[in-house]
């Protein structure tokens, strides 16, 4: 860690709530349009479900890079269907505004927190596969100070393609081992340690709700493994 | 200027003094390396003169869009030898040092509180010819409080090429009429106005020193004329 310059964050799970923040404003949306029988965390869950394999059309090659609000919008739309909805009788400024939840999701308590004083001693920006409007709309709102905006979007590719990791590091102007990613999810660190880059896992055990069953702890010994975003910048001095 | 969501700015010149911050590293550089005789300040004009000129070069699809500080890089170059310096003899770190004086330049001296006072009601980010860590870095350093580092790297695009002014609306996620161009120059507000953006002229009058003979004044009616970044933002209502 001591040649790192750069701290990059995974950003759905690792920085902010997505599960909680989604079914908070599914339940009106549901409710609205006739179906508030429907469990608003599993709502946010089947369309979650729907993200690895829209991107995959995007990592295969059998579409051209295609950001992912507009990914987020058909799978929207398909788990509306699922649920026996008519995208189209819903209308478009409705579907846009659930759309744009994404866009407003709550960062975990201590993670603005945490990242203020990372900031101090490193360059600080997502590597999401999230859009640049929606993570640049998510941060002005919850106040995350990051020093710019990167990931799939700037990159041209989807986590965890190398490019995603490894064009970002060519952009900030650093080698892969001079950035870290910072991720709640071992997969995607383990993509990041094959680019070369340096790896911190935080533990984030309710991303997927009180019953969750994966990344309950790192399954690789990273460089560094912290309990949340303050334990991090503890254990990286700031 | 009542539809607009985001402000994007032109950075050389409209929000940081080059000349001077080049002048300021130039002179102990030209020292070191046999010069002192060379005047910091025409050398900073010399390297700049070849900015437009490297960037045509991809405009005009010559050459496929190569970030600024590999320009600025060859540029720094050739005005070494023109000055009869040879950059081999220089040797690579001393060059890059040089060459990233263009990441350490400040801000005038009321920018930053002005773009402060914008960021409450605006998207603020930068639309420069600049590339992502030569303006990510400069922010660093100077407290510069952008949302996102946008510009010709990001689009794909130099300015005053449309795309660089329509892929950043588009990556914002807005429509070119909801973002405002602010630049010192009428040439870019011309670009950025045909391809249906909102305008912001504000009045550099030393950019390029006492005797400066360009845009001392709007050439057309932009949606705003400000004197500075504070009388900006009081013009904006922030």
């Amino acid at each position: 860690m001591e040649r790192v310059k750069a701290l990059v964050f995974d950003v759905f799970g690792t920085v902010v709530d997505w599960r909680e923040g989604i079914a908070r404003d599914a339940a009106p949306f549901l409710a609205r349009h006739g179906r508030p029988d429907l469990d608003p965390r599993a709502f946010a869950d089947a369309w979650r479900k729907r993200y690895q394999p829209a991107m995959e059309e995007c990592r295969a090659g059998r579409r051209p890079f295609t950001r992912l609000d507009v990914l987020h919008r058909e799978n929207l739309e398909n788990v509306l269907r699922d649920n026996g909805l008519d995208p189209a009788r819903i209308g478009e400024a409705e579907l846009d505004a659930m759309n744009r939840a994404w866009h407003r999701l709550d960062p975990w308590p201590e993670a603005v927190a945490g990242l203020t004083r990372l900031r101090r001693r490193y360059v600080l920006a997502p590597l999401s596969n999230g859009n640049v409007a929606l993570l640049l709309n998510m941060a002005k709102r919850a106040a995350i100070p990051w020093d710019a905006i990167l990931g799939a979007e700037v990159a041209g590719a989807y986590k965890p393609q190398p490019e995603a990791y490894l064009r970002t590091a060519d952009i900030l102007g650093i080698r892969p081992d001079e950035l870290c990613l910072v991720a709640a999810h071992n997969g995607d660190l383990r993509a990041a340690r094959q680019s070369g880059l340096a790896t911190a896992f935080v533990l984030r055990r309710t991303e997927h709700g009180p019953d969750q069953a994966t990344d309950l702890g790192p399954d690789e010994p990273w460089d560094v493994v912290a309990a949340d975003f303050q334990d991090l910048a503890r254990k990286l001095g700031c």
